[in-house]
């Protein structure tokens, strides 16, 4: 067993920290953020931090870097007032992974991956028309987390799109039936197989499965 | 394709609807917060929001559900000031979810599963042996997402347990070779399968395989 303590986690070399404490936190989503500029330039970008925040009106949280650099999907979700969430699946990893390149601030990612621009419903933002899973988001409001600058940005879903038979009969959605993938840390890439679902646990009583 | 409109999501089943929101947004990591009251009593409690803060000092974050009830996870790390995030793989799903069903007070989640309090280190906080990756965190800041009194707290990683083999040359965690669980909504489990790790992308190259 390896133990890295505090002292350790603050000598090692800033990329190996980036990695291991990327990674050490488990499997997190895969979502593609897309929007446009008032100027009509889209943006792309994948993050791995989407939360879920609550179901009541329905939110997700996700965590953006400090705005010490200019990040497009920041300032076009505040010009417009919103953003599309778009899952990864296997067969758009590597067009995923490429919208973190850095292109210039008039260069739309998806002009330089296969990733296609959708508008469904006059939404104000572009969808990815290969993405299984797709959400329309308002955004709602910004946290600033004074340790480091990050910022917990809050947005209400206001459209899903999904394939109909993914979705179980109480509303849950079968992922892997999808091909949606995980990811581990900065660039890890896994695909998962769904092992069970469990019913609501009881104090005192052997938890159930559903399926 | 189904489409669910705001007002579709606003006048759903209430149930229907947590399921489905929690889930739409892709896989989230599985971790067993473990705190311990001044008292003495243990805690454990299954999070499927941790999410990675900052690398530089190493910071995670997680969504902690409204404090309308007593939560014991909060008021045992704001007692301590310490807690630990113990990964969920394979062999531990089914004790795992039983953390959240509802015991009183003064009952320890590990006296109703088979999961063993681990002490490493003199730190303050329950650790749990059967999980292979272990973090000990202290506990640094708290913030109030007003839209739903929701809090994201804010904790830095101090300790830092799991195998060496899991630990690539750059830093970077092999999750898949410690069974970790990526999970659906409330209470699908699903168990990944890593498919590639990709080069830091750049401007008009191919994306090339790390593998």
């Amino acid at each position: 067993m390896k133990h890295f303590r505090q002292k350790e986690l603050e000598q090692m070399p800033s990329r190996f920290r980036a990695h291991l404490i990327n990674s050490c936190t488990g499997y997190k989503s895969a979502n593609l953020l897309g929007t446009i500029s008032k100027k009509g330039v889209t943006n792309l970008a994948v993050f791995n931090s989407v939360v879920h925040i609550g179901s009541n009106p329905p939110m997700l949280g996700f965590i953006l870097r400090p705005l010490t650099v200019k990040r497009n999907t920041y300032s076009n979700f505040k010009e417009t007032g919103y953003f599309t969430v778009n899952q990864v699946n296997k067969e758009i990893i590597t067009d995923a992974h490429h919208t973190a390149a850095k292109y210039e601030e008039d260069v739309s990612e998806f002009s330089k991956t296969n990733l296609t621009e959708s508008y469904l419903d006059d939404f104000a933002a572009p969808y990815v028309a290969q993405s299984t899973i797709k959400l329309g988001c308002r955004y709602l409001n910004e946290y600033e987390i004074k340790e480091n600058g990050c910022l917990l940005i809050i947005g209400q879903i206001e459209h899903i799109y999904l394939p109909e038979d993914l979705i179980h009969a109480d509303g849950w959605v079968q992922l892997d039936k999808a091909e949606s993938i995980a990811t581990i840390g900065l660039d890890g890439y896994a695909l998962p197989t769904l092992l069970d679902r469990l019913a609501y646990p009881k104090p005192n009583e052997a938890t159930k499965s559903l399926l």
